[in-house]
């Protein structure tokens, strides 16, 4: 059957639903019941999320986090994170509080122009290109104004047109390279409408548009964040030896790609959490500021630390492109809440507030590097997912958690310990209970059937008194077990295992032994005899020979005979 | 009041609400309700939801949609995208579709080397360095032994370790740089817990380790998906013509780093999508994508494209270190979904879906580029965005949607053109309806006021049947109106539009004229005579000259007549 379908796009959301779970599912009900657990009670809430975009079957959760005390140019915030991965809004929590008592973050903005381009091919003489540029580009300007008017109103627009030669590069290949300003808007709409009426107006026969696009590449849209303290009060135990070794980790960050890589990553975990929550887009945010990392030919880290007269200062410089207005941000209830949270920053503030988020994530990432090492925190997180993948209850989390406070985490490990603690709980029977086991075993008989194995009702009881008479010495074991052997056997009846189905002493036969006594009363009051015996022969004696576990003192035969009796009491369905 | 808070992280979830809404939002109780509206009604899941990160309040909706018709090497995938910007799914659809009567998607793993590194200080002879080195490289291969028994069971482990001399970038500085193949897990933990036994083994007096961490820069874990056609084969008007201009956007984008940061940002809108669905990490993923397109130095496409022998031929090489186990992947029951809707890929198979996820991106973007300007698709898009913040319904949606195919699509333009719609609507007064008329007046009395002017009652009718006097010619409007007046002011007439409260002819006195009838009953039968003998007039004539408007004929003077008797019926609550 092909799956290819045809018209999908005019399905209803419920068409859709049922397509898919029919062509891609195997277990249809159970599918569109997790899409649907999904979609919010509120009918018209639901609606408003489904036309953000296309073909939207369900909401995907993002976990909404908060970080309280960040103290950004003598102002509190508490920073909204939309972020899938543990730890980051805790780092960035600790980090806030961290440098809220030392002087806070100090940021500023250090530009805000835009980008946008004209591609265009032409093939004929460069002045007479320039020639055109210099006598239109008024016309350039003017072919946009109804589009720039309300920006204009609002201290924005286009800054300049340049006309620039590509060719060296690529044949016949020339820019209109635009430079804007969009205020509090991200402004991607606004710069490419201004592109395609400047491209229209600027086209002619022998110049071919090729596209007309804003650029993600902002170096010019740049913000810069700090934080600085003199050494002595980064506090831990020696402030001296931190400092240098997160200014070593810094330096190498700046040299060595591979790490830079990382480096930058940790900073963009601190600022697409942001970005997310207030309804930014992180692809935009995400390349632009890699591209800037990358724009001295060698990749490289985006903060910097230095260490000058006792004073430890470590900052950012990073291009954001954001809005504060138009978009999702006023779209999305849960960013326009983030954005109130945020106290209505202009766009100016939201990109002073991230490159706090930023540069506080990468300095926790630094801290735990060069301190504990990442995987200390890292691994509790860890050690939470999977106790919540295996639906943990509290009091398993915390005994679990504790388990794992002097050992290493790794899935299987939690696995395995998750499966002991969920392990039924077994109905030890205590032997030397006589009323207990005389009142249980009293309601077998001789026809009673066992849940395995061939015994009868009264065969069992007489097959626990032979076993206690081995250990009373009424009876020789005469069964040679090597010190080997014992020594590995003997080590389980210290555990909680219980014995398995099937075990049987060598000594046994396969068919069980015909009764001895008369009746099922006669066999319980031998074994209460023998019992008693028991008790009492290990005054005048220290170990008897077991046909299996070899030489076993009175502590270890009770074990044996707790494990023994609880085997078959759940024979008969006695537990 | 500081709002520095000490504890937070220990307080409940409700707890943290409250004190967030009290110190940071104006409107606490309506915060609560925003927040609380995005919980999931099973509480158990919303438990898991909070657990994944730290602080959690709430859940951020991410649209989750899906792409169908998407053939990769034969074999037909939906697939699932989890991203706020619209224009993303349906371009995604529509290429999958496009491509998918054109042999589809071709894609190869190239290679899954994963990269994690010790970086450490070491200031004394190199030789030796190298020498303790290899004298414990098995060592330090033993030293993990623990943690990679699962993976090497799963085919994976340690490759190599190498030591690199990097001390002429930095002083001092060396590392151990190690590769791994982590199999269908990301292998984040696995890696980073790896390193960090190394560096344990590795560290001695004159070796400081710096830190021990992965790299997110993953050249050698990389994929390559391919589309493929005759040129004839890409259909439209002109295919030849097509293909050379899309060629030519793929050559900027791999000359000019302006264009090749907002192109790549273009692909990383497929890729983020996919890697959210599914519960990967895209600051992992953006970070190693962008790093590798400035590899060469200068940042670069990730995608390119080749005519040859009249084939089209478009295809990408990026790095993507993914995982389809472990992580989030199996936690999230939706990112869960998405990978059983991709047929439980292993991670190689996810990688290859990707990238073609991405390239049909980069493609759908350079199509409407090269043809139509990105603009057109994004602003049916902005509108519809536009029309849910104003709350439109789907009757506005539709009139507006329609009315916008023709014009420009800006904020201001839709809010006015939604305004027009909302406006209430005008029960235009039929004053040739006599019955009706006669009905409504004799409601009024000489003394019942007016809600705005001066006239009383009667004094109203008789305004009436002035006006109505002068179109029937029994009263010459003796006050010259201008042609280009006329011209200006008569299309008023054909328009919706009311007559202003204070609008007056300037014929008509301040003061309102004193009652010339008796009585109400009389004005009454006045103006039902001159209102017939209104629709009389016009059968002699053709047009009479209004005070205000010039010449009118009949037509228009009806116009004008229900304009005027609903603005007076307005003035004495009438209508």
């Amino acid at each position: 059957m092909s799956k290819i379908i045809s018209g999908f796009s005019k399905f209803t959301k419920e068409e859709k639903i049922n397509w898919l779970t029919e062509n891609y599912f195997h277990n249809q009900t159970e599918t569109v019941n997790i899409i649907k657990q999904y979609w919010n009670v509120d009918t018209k809430l639901q609606e408003l999320h489904d036309d953000f975009i296309e073909n939207t079957i369900s909401n995907f959760y993002m976990p909404f986090g908060v970080a309280p005390n960040f103290v950004i140019n003598d102002r509190t915030y508490v920073i909204p994170m939309v972020v899938e991965e543990s730890s980051v809004v805790a780092a960035a929590s600790l980090v806030g509080k961290f440098w809220s008592t030392r002087g806070g973050f100090k940021t500023t903005v250090i530009s805000t122009t835009k980008i946008g381009q004209v591609h265009f091919m032409f093939a004929g003489n460069k002045n007479d290109l320039e020639t055109y540029f210099n006598q239109n580009k008024t016309e350039l300007f003017a072919a946009t104004a109804s589009i720039t008017k309300n920006m204009k109103k609002r201290g924005g627009g286009i800054l300049d047109i340049k006309l620039i030669d590509k060719t060296a590069k690529l044949a016949n290949y020339y820019q209109l390279h635009v430079t804007f300003e969009t205020k509090d808007s991200m402004g991607a709409n606004f710069i490419n409408s201004c592109l395609e009426a400047i491209a229209k107006k600027f086209e002619k026969d022998d110049i071919e548009i090729v596209m007309s696009i804003l650029s993600n590449y902002v170096p010019e849209c740049l913000v810069r964040a700090e934080v600085s303290c003199k050494i002595e009060e980064l506090g831990g135990e020696n402030p001296q030896k931190f400092a240098e070794k997160f200014h070593q980790a810094v330096q190498i960050a700046e040299i060595e790609p591979y790490r830079a890589v990382t480096h930058n990553k940790g900073i963009m975990n601190g600022i697409d959490a942001v970005v997310l929550a207030t309804g930014n887009d992180f692809r935009a945010v995400e390349a632009g500021a890699h591209a800037y990392a990358s724009r001295n030919g060698s990749y490289s880290s985006l903060s910097h630390c230095s260490i000058d007269d006792g004073v430890f200062k470590f900052w950012i410089e990073i291009p954001l492109a954001l809005g504060t207005v138009g978009g999702l941000t006023a779209l999305h209830p849960m960013a326009k809440l983030s954005l109130e949270m945020l106290q209505k920053p202009s766009a100016r503030t939201l990109m002073q507030i991230m490159a706090a988020a930023g540069l506080a994530q990468n300095f926790a990432a630094l801290r735990a590097l060069t301190t504990k090492g990442i995987q200390h925190g890292h691994m509790k997180m860890h050690l939470q997912n999977i106790l919540n993948q295996l639906g943990a209850n509290e009091q398993e989390k915390e005994k679990i958690i504790k388990y794992f406070e002097t050992r290493t985490v790794s899935h299987s490990a939690v696995v395995t310990q998750f499966n002991e603690l969920r392990k039924p709980k077994i109905n030890w029977i205590n032997f030397l209970n006589i009323d207990d086991i005389s009142e249980r075993l009293n309601t077998l008989t001789k026809i009673t059937k066992p849940v395995f194995g061939k015994m009868n009702g009264q065969q069992v009881i007489e097959h626990l008194s032979l076993l206690m008479q081995i250990s009373n010495g009424k009876i020789d074991a005469d069964y040679y077990v090597s010190d080997e052997k014992t020594a590995r056997r003997k080590p389980f009846l210290d555990t909680d295992g219980e014995l398995h189905i099937g075990f049987r002493a060598a000594i046994l036969s396969d068919e069980p032994t015909p009764e001895k006594f008369n009746s099922i009363q006669e066999a319980i009051d031998d074994l209460v005899v023998q019992i008693n015996d028991f008790k009492n022969h290990f005054t005048e004696t220290t170990t008897e020979n077991h046909p299996f576990f070899g030489e076993l003192d009175y502590e270890y035969w009770k074990k044996f005979h707790v494990k023994h009796f609880t085997h078959h009491f759940k024979q008969f369905n006695l537990l």
